[in-house]
């Protein structure tokens, strides 16, 4: 563990300006809530169309070179390409020319500036904020973004540790309870990005609502409106076996982090109902 | 409801390329997983940045000239513009300029073109597709991609049915049940975009694992690796009053919903776990 946390420089695409207060740099809190986060939305400029591209994608971070690495260390974001062959086009042309392209943006060296630049978003909802006026309505949630240049990853060690990363990511220890390792028609068929991070940013609100001074000192408002938080959370029902399924039980190591999993979901959603976020301690 | 279910036109930047069949193009089901969506990932390109931006915000899909419309028509998405003032700034910027930059993308005739170019990604995650091989692991999932034009809501009539939209999506009933309407201070604080969609498509996974049939003829392994599906869905959980709350029963306009939503989406993962989509019958 680093002896002082972390943090992402500010710079003027990642800076949280509006409600300063909700806003995390540290790298820490940043890893977690994407690690966590089943689904990120990756974007990407296309060539030829005003509208970025913006595809959900399956992804995890990770450092191939230090796997022991913690959360708060400095990792890479690993990226599943099943679903995005137009990206893994744009990728590999980009990852030659890319640094004619520099704007000086990353603010780095050589290295950062190619690849296909892609913004990844990663959010949590965590709880309705049902305040007294519309206005007051909110969120409590957890989102971060991230910055970063993503290229093809082409060494067969650094592949296969980032499909058991992403794999276990999903269900851990999935990956050895399965027919391992992938057969040469898997590996060629199985696109891996890694997206060396340039810079991010997390957003995270918890805690009850709060309304104007003049609402709160209406005494027929308060009688009449119900105000407080409804958690939410995700839930992994009972595991359903498939139709050649032939294991009688589902197995521990699926149950045990299935109930484990839920239970925790409820208690952060629970808490976060409750307790506001003191945004400088978050991930501590 | 519409004779015939209309669909979205396919151009190069809404075309599912990869997967193909589990693409849709209906109207119906794309606005039903936008509208189901309590986060939705908004993409822009950003003026100097390499990186497109990309904000976690709450909308919702509406027709303001008839507001009786239902989901398989043509509708705006509204967007509340609490958090993103980066974007308003642009999307102001943008309105004027905006049809100089034509690229043809939109097909469509001057009103379409002005407006900052948007994409609106919708995600669900429906369950863990667990299979024998890691590379046959899959998600169900529901998700969507909305390609449109925003500009800012002027009008105030407009703006009130936008804000109404947007907080009755978070909680169906809410907005009689507060202090409204919205006072002066609050009107002049709250932006709300309105996009006019261009195109847009979905993509949906549903149903038991697949594997190849090398592996399916492995009876050792078919002894060995537990498959199936683990469905996910988002629980609400019990309302945590807040510290100036009075009303001492959580009210039933919001309890009969949520224990209503909860029972609702427990049972649609459940199925999505062994029924397989029909992409072609999605929404209807």
């Amino acid at each position: 563990m680093p002896i002082r946390e972390l943090q992402y420089p500010v710079e003027p695409y990642n800076k949280v300006n509006r409600l300063k207060e909700r806003a995390n740099y540290a790298l820490e809190t940043i890893h977690q809530i994407v690690n966590s986060c089943p689904i990120l939305h990756v974007s990407f400029q296309a060539p030829n169309s005003p509208f970025p591209v913006v595809l959900p994608m399956i992804g995890q971070m990770g450092s191939f070179s230090r796997p022991s690495a913690d959360l708060g260390d400095v990792l890479d974001l690993y990226l599943h390409g099943y679903v995005s062959s137009r990206m893994m086009k744009i990728a590999r042309s980009s990852s030659s020319g890319a640094s004619s392209e520099g704007t000086g943006a990353a603010g780095a060296g050589e290295e950062a500036e190619a690849g296909l630049p892609l913004t990844v978003a990663a959010s949590h909802l965590d709880g309705l904020v049902l305040a007294l006026t519309p206005n007051a309505h909110s969120y409590n949630y957890r989102s971060a973004v991230l910055f970063g240049r993503a290229t093809m990853v082409t060494d067969p060690a650094e592949r296969l540790y980032a499909m058991e990363l992403v794999t276990d990511s999903v269900v851990p220890g999935r990956w050895p309870h399965t027919r391992v390792p992938p057969n040469a028609a898997e590996l060629q068929s199985t696109s891996i990005l890694r997206v060396r991070i340039v810079s991010g940013s997390a957003k995270i609100r918890s805690g009850p609502p709060h309304d104007e001074r003049g609402d709160m000192e209406d005494e027929a408002l308060l009688d009449r409106v119900w105000t407080g938080v409804v958690p939410v959370h995700t839930v992994m029902g009972e595991p359903v076996a498939g139709g050649y399924n032939r294991v009688g039980e589902v197995p521990g190591y699926l149950e045990e982090w299935r109930k484990e999993a839920n239970k925790d979901a409820e208690e952060f959603a629970r808490e976060a109902a409750v307790k506001e976020v003191d945004s400088k301690k978050v991930g501590n």
